[in-house]
């Protein structure tokens, strides 16, 4: 979901972006107009979630699954020792990943006996003093599981997975070594991944890491080492344009968590409903819930999409429903979703 | 360049594609409408080149520089002989990143000699029988330079970088291994990177291979292994239906060599200007040229600008001036460059 506002500015120059007569999506990105766009969209985020100097901004392409493998690229050599926590589907993603990079992956925790619905306490794991980094996913998109805290690694780098969380929140980026995101929840449009990395990590990249994942190759060239994506980072100085108008992050805050605590009272209230996350775990960004007799799912989502409230059905890999609310969806949106859910328990009870 | 119908209808419907009253950018690349969309790109492809069903059609991330590293990763083992034609920058860059991969990389032929200029002679070189393949770029976006025959492998599998000439006329796919392009010259937007690839030779990456870059993984899940670039490939199709509305790639090809004539035959008859490249290798897509008097370049483009003909310097690595007559230009931007390239000569001569 994007901002309507956004989408309306997208539309209403696509075809003459600044007076050019050409679309953004036209213009050499090495000229002037682009190069002033992506500088933009750098210091928007750089802003708004107040990133020391030292640390790069980049615009890549792959999506978090292509960090999954230019992490250990760029900042181990083989036979390194990194450690992991998991929490659920794209923590194993990651984890997997890594283990193809010749490394002595450490999975610190691991809440499968919980069917990944908590995070590990703060202070539960250790974190071997030789591990090149610790790597968690603070915000579980597919199980809507989140930590209510960030781990505290005595020094070690820290990465985050932030693609379903950044800006819905402040974060204290000088506490990570790297996070990074695909752009598709909250930022833009998918094919375009922002990482954010502490120089120093950079510039020890394995020899065979393609150009497009190395950080100190793409830093060089501000991101522009190959063609970049460039109607994502247009789209992407758009919303962050947007987040400032909306009172940056903090406000981002304020409005989730009302929006999220709307929608986890309805369902505690509601034996219709029932979400099976933690209370200290559960995501503002990602709400899934099951339905009392899961037969009726099926109607649900039909029922759901003529109300014109889509993109409701969970994950394929767990079935049941996800309500992600990402920053673009406004109280209104929460609203008329238990509006809906609530006529459809009565009508279902 | 994008067609101009193209932009107008995706103007039309940004905020509210197919009815869903969402944007392309908004609905999920799992859902229905979303996958006929990229399953209809992939059609289009495939009609048009007439590719054969035994090749994956790819669309993935990074560019033309990420395939640099996965064809190496993909299609060789450390210690292995590969070929490469270098014919300029783009095939260099190829060369650069394969020797990174621990390979033994045989450059057979160079132009170096012709400053870039030509193209070396079919059978002026042999492929050792161990090549696990023969990589060359048919053009060569910077230098302009176009080969005019397809290499005679004897069966070591051809890779070919399309880049800047994929559906600028008839290929016959059955004589490569593996093309591949980044979409931003005659396909779409940047972001997208289309592969197309016999499927015998996937399913042997070395294991360290990213998954976004991994043939066999990519084809096995349909291109959306990871949230694919959507926007692109919804681009990718709106474009690939104007191509078969214009007539096909055989109209393309026409409609590009009668640009292509008028310029260069302009050029060769205008004392004005020059072109370095040899007549059997000039390139129907990138015209670079030069002024007599290099000192009025700057005057040249700040000229063109104010005349509405944008994106005419030459790569910044090489100066002078490049018309890029892609596909989306039709002959009349040619003939109003023509007309400007006129007056500029008479005005300054």
């Amino acid at each position: 979901m994007l901002p309507t506002e956004v989408l309306e500015k997208a539309q209403s120059e696509l075809t003459n972006w600044q007076g050019s007569g050409m679309s953004v999506m036209e213009v050499s990105h090495r000229g002037k107009p682009f190069v002033a766009c992506a500088a933009s969209a750098e210091q928007r985020l750089r802003n708004l979630l107040n990133i020391p100097d030292n640390y790069h901004v980049l615009f890549l392409q792959g999506g978090a699954t292509g960090q999954f493998s230019a992490i250990p690229m760029n900042l181990t050599s083989p036979g390194d020792t990194v450690t992991y926590l998991n929490t659920g589907q794209w923590s194993a993603k990651a984890i997997k990943a890594a283990k193809a990079q010749d490394l002595n992956v450490e999975v610190l925790a691991d809440e499968k006996q919980s069917n990944y619905s908590t995070v590990p306490a703060a202070g539960s794991y250790t974190i071997p003093a030789q591990a090149r980094y610790l790597h968690y996913t603070p915000n579980e998109t597919i199980g809507g599981v989140t930590f209510d805290y960030v781990p505290d690694t005595g020094g070690i780098p820290l990465i985050a997975d932030c693609s379903s969380m950044i800006l819905s929140r402040p974060m204290d980026i000088s506490q990570y070594a790297l996070i990074y995101a695909g752009a598709q929840k909250n930022l833009g449009p998918a094919g375009l991944t922002v990482v954010i990395v502490r120089e120093d990590l950079t510039g020890k990249a394995r020899p065979t890491t393609p150009d497009i994942l190395d950080y100190a190759a793409m830093a060089a060239a501000d991101s522009m080492l190959n063609t970049p994506p460039t109607f994502g980072i247009y789209l992407l100085d758009l919303v962050l344009a947007w987040v400032e108008k909306m009172g940056g992050v903090e406000a981002m805050e304020q409005r989730n968590r009302a929006k999220a605590e709307a929608l986890y009272s309805f369902i505690d209230n509601h034996e219709f409903y029932a979400n099976p996350v933690a209370i200290n775990a559960r995501s503002q960004m990602n709400v899934p819930f099951t339905l009392a007799n899961p037969d009726l799912d099926k109607t649900f989502l039909a029922e759901a999409e003529q109300a014109g409230l889509t993109n409701l059905a969970g994950h394929r890999s767990v079935g049941g429903m996800r309500a992600s609310i990402y920053n673009a969806m406004g109280q209104d949106g929460v609203d008329a979703l238990i509006g809906f859910m609530t006529t459809f328990a009565d009508n279902h009870a």
